[in-house]
């Protein structure tokens, strides 16, 4: 296999710092759960973490985060009676990697103690066939005779950032199952862990202790025999749709894999996997590096995306701990849910029935925010119910140790257009309405029903406002007019007029059913004089410039560099009330440039190209989302070099760790699953130029001059696609068993696709 | 001379901090200058002051702010060599002392120095009958034969805060005459200071050192003999409407009072003051506190009351020094202009008159703040031209030593109702529509033309808004729908429909000239939808309280004494972006409850009473103005022990000078021409329960149980009166030169003033 499926280190990390980035590298997870990039021996010092997806409690007035789990991957020995740790012990030889193709974690560790070398290998995964559970092989082997001592089971000292989660925590034995099991404190949801083994030598011995609940193996080891035994684990919790107790549900899932066998789970395990990457692996002729980063970004989604009929979403750190609370942000919608719905459309539904079952959150938001709105209000960070875990001070000022007041949460209103737009793209793209029909309808027009109330009127300019928002330029709070919520806002309405129209004309009943279960008859109207009055900051007929919102050129014009020499810490936000940013025209990340790739065929390459030049000096990227969007305009509109610099930015950002894991005096860390869209966004509809709607595909390639061919999968309207672009022609190949001819415009040339059948453009 | 009519204390300040607040204490004005109470042999160390009206200039980036002149009534005695001054030489006894009754200050020390007594003894005034001028009586004695050298002459080292503020200074004399003159940096502006002396002894000559031009009197004093001279300053800035030389002017004008003598411009002065007094002083029979503590009160705004033709204003710290850039705030026409209103509309008419002409500043202000607006939109902090001169970042933070953002400026938008709302106040009140002609209701609507652009309309809820506003509670910042403001706004709408209404039936020429001059008659109907549809939150049905402004009662419910526990630094601003107070309900002064006094015939009782009780626990009295809106509304609801307590506070804040003398980073020390209108307010519209409208003088006596009686004099409608409130009676004397009935309602009995004739009303 190519190295550009896997990656690996020698180094073996033990600061504190470093093994939080190597965790967060080497995680693996199965939408059901993540596991951190860490070593069997390690514990919550190490920053272990099992986070689960969609379960979340809070501690007293502390930040309400997701449930990390008992850990039953863990493993320790002792060599002659002394502890090994690739923490403590001295390291011979030490690899570990990860593989793309499976996620599958391995780590092979020689340590020396007391003149004796014990080589560990450990091998392990998350099944994506079976959610619920985990499965590792461990061998050891010894270069001279000893005794040793092999302590595993399952450790339920947590790591938790706002924690303790589980209370109640007990250990059983039963039948030779170790069982962990404790019961969140807010919610009072159970959550089992169960640990099954399978291992001939040695004997064992069990014993509780330190919050741990182990198998104490004794063994006489000989030399250089290797000694193999398999792990498999579970994990259940009470949101899972078990008809028996979660403990019982555990217990009866590692007996079924440890009856099934280790190769046996690890084969049905790479089977799924085969099926993703078949879905939505591009491939970069000519540029390893980016092939390579490219692919893990994919794999971080991957991982990340959520189990059907789940109804979860992905957390903007995905489910490498709880920073950010695990919550779910607009990053899902804008820059997640594209990979989705043009690879794996069945990932990208789930996605949205998140928002549809976190509805009456987004109407409960609405009526309590402010002055108290109409529809929905979408949290700008939602949890399991959709009501916001954003609270009104949420970063911390380093310099005066107090929380800053932020209206992330009151004032960032793009968030329920984003999903309304995600809806009506999935529709869109797919052609499926089933969707709109169970609830996705509900959502746009309650999201269309929250802007109206938002919205102002201003008589004497006949035209409705979007006043007093925070864009995604979040160094700008309470700014009118912001360019892209007016847009996102617009386009609600738009979209919302258009369900109305597609509704009333297919499914008259159940448009008539849905119209009166929430009242909304009345209002359309409004809806649709809203959709032609609303106001979007234009370009200005000079310069083509578009102001990010209202008296923006009224800020003072600094560099960033000036701006940062004024910084006293260097973990101080430069938002907020009194930011260094705030008088300033430096913006966090792109906002009317982001704006300018959503809506992009609304304006011409010459505006985006004023606007891009405008920005982009000004940008300070502040957010991971910054750079993708840099990078998507500007391969749209030419200009390849910086797109790609930009490109290469969001699509290493997790396989280097490089990002600041501080913002105030709040812990960030964890990876970043918008700005791994970001990066097939860029190579795909960016590099690729691919855009579609309803009608066809266009595909207008901008190819980076390095990449001989970009190769890669799309799902359209049911049916999938293999694109290969190259510098010079486009091959698209339908799937054999697409059930239909579609069409698509190729660098301006229509063509009709037809099952099966090769089609070539020439383009240069 | 009773006591009630002199401030005096034997104590001399050494210390800069009580040297500060004496000067204060003992100033002297004349509504062309101020003089601080100083001391002769003081310089700007001792914060020496002698700031003129209406004359401002700027330093660099450092705030704008008015200038100080250069000294002319500086002296300073050598005995036997050795220097004498109140800071240094021992002090066997000291006096100081101002008169009210005509705004003279004397000083009386007896230095010990040597084995000698030396007794100086000066008396000084600034002309209420030749603004321009200053005269100061200077005489000493000593005990013993002694060598003296007296010093005398003008010190041009010049106190400034943000100066230096007149370059260029040269000394000269010429026939006999000293003369310091200077320019302004900024608009070059000429200021020139003539001193010239009356002396009979010793030998005189002259010399220019150490900024200070002089004449040095060589004296051999006898024993017990007192030498007794004159000097007489004046002041010109190229303001004042002369016709030659701003230095010419000067020297004539001390060339005149020295031929006019000390003692004749003393009985002219003396005359000016008489009549200053009988048209306003109160008399409040059996409580010398409160009198002394008012009558001081009405001292500070005689002294700074503009001279006629000036169209000068009062600042927000009078003529006491540069606090607050001179500038002119809303306390001038809320809190200042009342009194002057109903006791001398000559002067009221100048504070208006400073209005008219800083109309194009505040048409400036309108076009260019935020996105620009129509109309007049006044200086929150406005100098001669009407620009505003408060920044951005108004308020220094101790905590991180930056600037804070403030929205002072651009969002405390009540400013230009409050102007109109005076200017409809003195037509009313006095009858005289001929400031509407000259200039008034193009201001009216040009305020009612700003609020319209700034206001938007809220279809759903079928009404006008203002959002997006700081109120009187300046430690909330950019809310919307602040009672206060609407209420204010609403109320220009009225005034300006009134307007129309007015000129049109009676001046239809005029007002048509002035609608095609503005170009206001397409708007004029949107002020009548304005007025009716515009939005002031109600008081709650059940409890009567107003919610300050939207989504105030979502703010954290806490009190005073915790809030200020978490302070960490004394001087922090606890408004701006992430003051302590601004995710509170503690707000910094009274807003609603202002509100409720402003408008107080259109809220019944129980609501005043209902909001008195509700807010008042809640207001931290950050602001001078806060205690008299208390004091005024407590006593027309009948809380008279509480009226009481707020009136003496806000009556007391100048004679005893111990407000807080630094907000953030900024020096704020000074007088409170606001807090003593205040005081005359609660004493007369409160206590006293006088409300004037168009139609006739209402009296509702609310007499303070300690008091017997309470005496005070009448403006109205050209006419004047005097009346006595006792416990049980009202006598009203209408002045006999009155030209016309009036009608009066004394606790609900309507009666008809004859001139001359007294009214005799029982009501108790």
């Amino acid at each position: 296999m190519s190295n550009l499926w896997r990656v690996t280190t020698d180094k073996v990390s033990r600061e504190k710092e470093n093994i939080m980035r190597t965790g967060n590298i080497y995680q693996i997870a199965n939408g059901y759960m993540g596991y951190r990039g860490t070593l069997d021996e390690f514990g919550p010092d190490e920053l272990v973490g099992i986070t689960l997806a969609g379960i979340y409690d809070r501690v007293g007035d502390a930040w309400r985060e997701p449930v990390n789990a008992p850990n039953g991957g863990f493993t320790k020995v002792t060599l002659d009676g002394k502890d090994i740790s690739a923490l403590a012990t001295r390291i011979k030889k030490h690899r570990q990697s990860l593989n793309l193709a499976n996620a599958v974690f391995e780590r092979e560790t020689d340590f020396k103690s007391r003149g004796k070398i014990l080589k560990i290998k450990s091998t392990r995964f998350l099944s994506a066939d079976q959610p619920n559970s985990g499965a590792i092989k461990y061998s050891l082997t010894v270069d001279k005779a000893a005794r040793v001592r092999i302590h595993t089971g399952i450790d339920y000292n947590i790591w938790d950032l706002n924690g303790p989660h589980l209370l109640k925590l007990t250990a059983k034995i039963q039948n030779g199952i170790l069982l962990v099991q404790g019961i969140t404190g807010e919610t009072a949801k159970k959550v089992a862990v169960a640990e099954a083994i399978d291992l001939d030598f040695g004997s064992e011995t069990q014993e509780t202790r330190g919050n741990k609940n182990l198998r104490v193996i004794k063994l006489d080891a000989e030399a250089n025999k290797t000694y193999t035994f398999y792990k498999y684990f579970a994990v259940y919790t009470e949101n899972d749709p078990v008809k028996t107790s979660v403990e019982e549900a555990a217990i009866k899932k590692v007996q079924e894999a440890k009856g099934c066998g280790y190769d046996e789970c690890l084969n049905r395990h790479n089977a799924q996997w085969a099926k993703k990457w078949d879905y939505c692996d591009v491939t970069i002729e000519g540029d390893d590096d980016a092939q390579q980063a490219l692919r893990y970004s994919l794999f971080q989604l991957l991982i990340a995306a959520p189990i059907q009929g789940s109804a979860n979403s992905i957390p903007a750190r995905a489910l490498s701990g709880q920073v950010y609370k695990g919550a779910i942000f607009w990053d899902t919608e804008m820059f997640m849910f594209p990979f989705f719905l043009y690879t794996c459309p069945g990932k990208a539904v789930e996605l949205l029935r998140y928002r549809i079952k976190t509805l009456e959150g987004a109407r409960r938001k609405a009526k309590t925010e402010g002055t108290g709105y109409r529809g929905a209000f979408y949290a700008w960070e939602s949890q399991e119910s959709g009501d916001d875990a954003c609270t009104y001070f949420n970063i911390g000022d380093p310099l005066t140790k107090r929380n800053l007041r932020t209206h992330f949460r009151d004032k960032q209103v793009h968030i329920s257009g984003d999903v309304a737009i995600a809806m009506w793209e999935y529709f869109k793209i797919t052609g499926d309405d089933s969707l709109l029909l169970e609830g996705g309808a509900e959502v746009i027009l309650e999201c269309a029903r929250f802007y109206y109330s938002y919205a102002y009127f201003k008589k004497d300019k006949n035209r409705y406002e979007i006043l007093d928002v925070v864009g995604p330029d979040e160094y700008h709070e309470r700014v009118n007019n912001n360019a892209f919520t007016s847009m996102v806002a617009k386009t609600t309405f738009e979209i919302a007029n258009a369900t109305v129209n597609y509704l009333k004309q297919k499914y008259p009943g159940r448009f008539k059913a849905l119209a009166k279960k929430i009242d909304i008859a009345g209002e359309l109207p409004l809806f649709v004089e809203a959709a032609d009055l609303l106001y979007v900051p234009p370009p200005d007929e000079k310069t083509g410039v578009i102001e990010q919102f209202d008296a923006y050129y009224q800020l003072k014009e600094t560099t960033i560099e000036a701006l940062k020499a004024g910084m006293v810490h260097p973990d101080e936000y430069l938002g907020a009330g009194q930011g260094l940013a705030v008088p300033t025209r430096v913006i966090k990340q792109a906002d009317v440039v982001m704006m300018l790739n959503q809506f992009k065929d609304r304006y011409s390459d010459k505006i985006k190209k004023a606007n891009w030049e405008y920005y982009e000096p000004r940008t300070e990227h502040g957010s991971s989302l910054s750079a993708c969007a840099y990078a998507m305009v500007a391969a749209d509109i030419g200009k390849l070099d910086r797109a790609y610099r930009y490109f290469l930015q969001t699509a290493k950002i997790d396989i280097e760790a490089r990002y600041k894991t501080y913002v105030g005096t709040i812990f960030i860390g964890g990876s970043h699953p918008a700005a791994n869209g970001g990066a097939w966004m860029t190579a795909v509809l960016g590099f690729g130029g691919v855009k579609a709607n309803a009608e066809e595909v266009a595909i207008n390639p901008k190819l980076y001059k390095k990449w001989k061919a970009l190769r890669f999968k799309l799902a359209y309207k049911g049916d999938r696609f293999s694109v290969r672009i190259t510098q010079k022609d486009v091959a698209i190949v339908p799937d054999a068993l697409n059930k239909s001819d579609h069409a698509f415009r190729v660098a301006g040339q229509s063509i009709v696709c037809r099952p099966g059948k090769l089609s070539f453009v020439k383009y240069r």
